[in-house]
């Protein structure tokens, strides 16, 4: 039988990272951190199953030496395979949970009454994907003598700056973007089917390459083509290509959860003169934000090199260019930390990694160019290397 | 450039919709309903692209002719695209609202605020995907006099008989989920690394056939192998299969978001005479569950069929053995409102659409083999074409 070996750090990252968190809790008066973003759980326990449609709860207290999952008797295996929790720390509830009147969050509020935390000071996740209004009314009325905190950002912001083993997971993800959008490029002509070319893109996403397979993306491929350009979250549809419509391709690889995300617009056949110049501005404004990036700078004066390059031409000023990302499930690879947008004064430090997609729509059409890029003592690291252009088939 | 046609159903089936959402409105005394599940808001307005990681709120009133969208800034274009919506009922807000101390519920509450709704009854999907603890809070502080009612189940239970327009999306979804469980069954072989057999499948899902392209599913293909099988929520891993072990393969195909989901298990090599055993109880299970099936019998009626025909044997009885399916978006293909099992006294009705997934679970590996089935006059109508049997590759 294969080795379930699906973990993908050693034992004392996860310890670095749980106890970095602690210490942040202490820093707020945190009692209890309640975790529920199944990214921010995968970064500090190791679980990884698509198995977040449920309730899933991970509990850190300050002094601990492991957190507490708290998941679906179904989902056993994936917790003991998948994270370094010892199995006393692997607390199920039963299929009488699921779609119910009772709620795994009474369970959880007795654990934390058990205890002797009931009227203490408790972190959650109110702003995280699958923390539903219920859940957290759940936990409100079992715990009411509780002071509960939004903690949404706190193990977010723990995870902006990357391990280098993080590092090497999305330069490995680069990797499998690179060959995903060749194959995009290849493939998408006119007369070819949308989801044949949607077909070609995930079968390149999931082969990855010899060293690494690939890993669904928070985010399918987005591929709007001609008029849908103009919507930059339409993912394809059963029309085939025509001459003279333009693609965008946004896309990321996957390793270990890590994204490396990647766009570009491909035109088929002789693009309009606006949309070459357009295109343009596009690469020289992207130039000037890479070329400003290095420790020190914020965000927003990263922001400002490509306000600054774009200022006069037929671009308009976008609010937000880019975010920071790493780790990602459905429906987001945004790390929901840092954006390179005015008004965003993080410090950038080594081993952070952002997306940067700036784009331009006009009436009937939209371009966008992305890259991936690490922060580095020196400078950017771009991540992948496809050429930064408008892509046009003839 | 490619048409932009993405609308799959007339304007009056939306319309239908939405009077029977306001009609069971009116029942529960509800002056207002704001809809946030993706598959809601799809099955009302028609919207439909991956934006949902922001927050979309469709409101809906008694009386309109149609609901108000309210999204972010730069999809609106999608929204003009895919809903039926005309653009006065598109309501946008800017990206300082996204990743922010500003929250889109702020607007929505001064709209209602503005139709003099402030202090009605308002309803609220609080245990839907995508409504955050967050959003909740930011709409109970601006809306102090209203009271809010929990809606969750209400629209997904107006979904649950489907129209025969939704019932050929579901037919022609089988068609491809019967086309990637062929692939998948060729291409999974001892040496052959599972992310490529997921590539293979993937290929099958979103080429799709002839008739119609494949869509992304809610769930992506979920492909445990040898002991990984007692874990039914994992993907797959860059490992080769080795000889003599069984790997779970589950898929939906899809079409216009409708999802027809389809398991089977193959054994790679001879499987032991447990697993064949097994296999059979499960078979001879669902079997007599599908004879069952017939409008005017409950779930629980259905379950007691397969746990009266397993009784005695060595598979255990599950406590949820199916549930209604439909539309879906990440992270999950379920309905949310029938459960077949103990108590669910939902009676059948034709055009109802469910998915049927019994599975035993052994030390070191488990067995999954599922049905997807529509109810009609004369029965359950089993949507895909594979045999039902565990599949075994010598």
């Amino acid at each position: 039988m294969a080795q379930l070996a699906r973990r993908p750090f050693p034992e004392a990252e996860y310890q670095d990272r749980l106890r970095e968190t602690q210490h942040r809790m202490e820093e707020r008066g945190l009692d209890v951190l309640l975790v529920t973003d199944p990214a921010n759980m995968y970064y500090l326990s190791g679980y990884d199953a698509y198995s977040f449609y449920v309730p899933q709860i991970l509990i850190v207290t300050p002094d601990q030496q492991q957190p507490v999952w708290v998941g679906r008797e179904q989902d056993l295996t994936c917790a003991v395979e998948t994270t370094w929790l010892d199995r006393e720390n692997i607390v199920l509830y039963s299929d009488d949970y699921v779609d119910s009147e009772l709620h795994p969050m009474q369970l959880v509020a007795d654990m934390v009454t058990d205890w002797g935390e009931a009227s203490k000071t408790i972190g959650v996740e109110m702003d995280a994907y699958y923390l539903s209004a219920r859940a957290y009314h759940e936990l409100r009325n079992a715990l009411p003598d509780a002071t509960l905190e939004d903690t949404t950002k706190l193990v977010n912001e723990v995870r902006m700056v990357k391990s280098d083993r993080e590092v090497e997971y999305h330069r490995q993800a680069a990797r499998i973007s690179e060959r995903a959008m060749e194959v995009g490029i290849e493939t998408i002509e006119p007369g070819v089917r949308e989801c044949d070319a949607a077909a070609a893109v995930h079968e390149a996403l999931y082969a990855g390459t010899e060293e690494t397979g690939g890993e669904y993306p928070a985010i399918p491929p987005l591929m709007p083509s001609g008029e849908g350009t103009g919507s930059p979250h339409l993912t394809w549809t059963a029309d085939e290509y025509e001459r003279g419509e333009p693609v965008i391709l946004e896309l990321a690889g996957v390793v270990n959860r890590y994204h490396s995300p990647l766009t570009r617009t491909i035109f088929l056949g002789e693009p309009p003169e606006e949309a070459r110049r357009a295109s343009n501005v596009i690469v020289n404004g992207l130039d000037a934000a890479l070329e400003a990036v290095e420790p020190g700078v914020t965000c927003e004066e990263v922001e400002m090199a490509w306000r600054e390059e774009i200022a006069g031409t037929m671009v308009e000023k976008e609010s937000r260019i880019g975010y920071s990302t790493g780790i990602g499930y459905p429906p987001s690879w945004v790390e929901k930390t840092a954006s390179i947008r005015p008004g965003d004064e993080t410090v950038l430090q080594p081993n952070m990694v952002f997306h940067m997609i700036p784009g331009v729509w006009f009436d009937d059409y939209g371009i966008e160019i992305s890259e991936s890029f690490l922060v580095t003592e020196d400078g950017a690291e771009v991540l992948a290397d496809i050429p930064r252009e408008l892509i046009v088939k003839e």
